[in-house]
């Protein structure tokens, strides 16, 4: 670790600890501000600015049976994005941030529709239960994808970015990148997604089983189980948290898809883990593994399971007022304010 | 229960469920939402404005040794508001929220402060361990000073309310109230408030306990209750409480203290019960009691224990974000969405 890290990081709790509060009174938020500081280098930072990118893209293995919702409904929600009706407009509306939706692979003829970021890979994954999901070209160009969208959000100005996705079949796809990344046995990795019945959950597991058995040589190279489990707008988020992190942004998970594509992300790319945030805990069963995985804390629990980036959405204000306290707050010797046991 | 509310909270659960989102997968952010709807009886509610009243006494109770801080950090934090430089000024504005400092009975001189609303209705309580903090007509005068401000709250179109405090001594002041209005043991509603050593520990367990004993007989009635073992502080949120509810103004509790006044609150008057909100879990031990006894389910777990309203200032823009769910948020007929097994 450089000494520059280590000194920003002695630094920012100083600083904290200088604030006019009980030690550590603020909690969690006062961990989020020595990160802050540390990820950009500054006893100022900040995050008034910041974004959610929704990376959408249909799945191959829908096939098997595994969405309760037919996979029409991925194109029909890029619509309502498009629109500013969907959960994630509002939310990004209601905490003050940016959003992009971009097409990386919705099985669905799109380039009519204003207000969307067209990048299509492919119309679709492979069902992952018989074939490889992607190539490795069509990867590296959803991964593309993805930088060049954390890059728009920095350009922009954003300071954190959520990562967010709409795919039709995608919690099968996530489960199966989960398990191959982790080792973990399928039946703790699959959950019931948007909400499959009892039937559609033991067509998930098999799904997930038959393609672990399929791709059983993936498991150790992330690179490989992406492209071999993984989905268009899983990759693009992983793009996205690699090239959001080198470029010093606040990288913000969001439910279960979204933070297996970071831990993905942090499998190709393990550099990236200072800027990686967990915003919340989602009802979706193999979550807490990733999260696990991850080794983040996440910051809300509110019983969400929606994806979109909605989780995001709603933790990216806590960074922004971690930052503030940072900045903004009065120290015990500013405010002329007595210190404990004086 | 008036047909009234059964007619909207049907209607409101309805429209959450028609959003273009599985059902329930926005968890605790769609029960806001029914609440808040029932609230402001409409299916278009709206917590864009929202302030923070922050309350301010000082407590005999801490000649006993009861507190890591001496008491005249109270006044100091005073000017500390007054400036701009606290935690919740900064939460505050980081959420856009209004914020309004009370003195309802701090133990100094600060007529000459601008920023702070001057209500003293005397300097500091009484020490609860030997004689009632407080008379019945100066607990009336409290009751009213938070009255007053949440209808000045409200006539500035805040639509949530959080309720704060800062009162050197208060942690002291709630838990023997807790356990005046829920007979739990003094060990479960002590904790270490700013940070108390063993031994200081040991003193606000004993001061409690012999408060217990000497006001024995308040343990049934509320206002008895305030008068007796409460803090000036306590008593305006009780009553903030009370006349937010009336006017349908959401009214978020913030940690230990403000539960416990809210408990006060709700004791005087159950029937502010459908607009009381609990902001987050706060790390002081009792306020799980506390949060129990109002049957609430906090919004946030930051592991925060700073009082002055910071939690509430932090779980005010949820509220606001799941009011625009239910006002904003396309349906699956309005965006052309398949539904679930379509």
């Amino acid at each position: 670790m450089p000494t520059t890290t280590l000194d920003i990081a002695a630094a920012a709790r100083r600083a904290i600890d200088e604030k006019t509060k009980p030690l550590g009174a603020l909690g969690v938020l006062e961990d989020v501000a020595v990160r802050l500081a540390i990820l950009q280098d500054t006893l100022a930072p900040d995050v008034e600015q910041a974004a959610v990118a929704v990376f959408a893209g249909d799945h191959g293995v829908v096939a098997e049976g595994v969405s309760a919702y037919p996979p029409q409904v991925t194109a029909e929600m890029m619509r309502n994005f498009a629109r500013g009706g969907a959960a994630i407009n509002v939310l990004a509306r209601a905490g003050g941030l940016a959003v992009e939706v971009i097409d990386v692979g919705v099985d669905a003829e799109l380039a009519g529709i204003e207000g969307l970021v067209h990048a299509k890979v492919r119309r679709g994954t492979r069902n992952l239960c018989t074939e490889p999901a992607l190539t490795l070209p069509e990867l590296d160009a959803a991964l593309a994808v993805g930088r060049d969208a954390a890059r728009r959000a920095a350009a922009a100005g954003a300071r954190a970015l959520g990562l967010g996705e709409m795919g039709i079949g995608n919690t099968t796809s996530a489960a199966a990148l989960l398990s191959a990344l982790t080792g973990a046995p399928p039946e703790r990795a699959v959950g019931r997604g948007t909400g499959v019945d009892d039937a559609g959950l033991a067509r998930k597991r098999d799904a997930v089983a038959r393609a672990l058995v399929r791709h059983a040589g993936v498991a150790h190279d992330p690179r490989a189980a992406l492209a071999a489990l993984g989905g268009l707008e899983i990759a693009a988020m992983a793009g996205a948290a690699i090239e959001g992190a080198r470029l010093r942004v606040a990288v913000v998970a969001d439910g279960f898809i979204s933070s297996v594509a970071v831990l993905a992300a942090l499998g190709i790319d393990p550099s990236i883990s200072p800027a990686l945030f967990a915003a919340h805990r989602s009802a979706e069963s193999g979550h807490a593994l990733a999260l696990d995985a991850l080794g983040l804390a996440p910051l809300l629990d509110l019983g969400m399971r929606l994806g979109e980036g909605t989780g995001a959405a709603l933790a990216i204000p806590l960074l922004r007022a971690a930052a503030r306290v940072m900045r903004e707050m009065a120290t015990f010797a500013s405010a002329g304010v007595s210190g404990k046991d004086a």
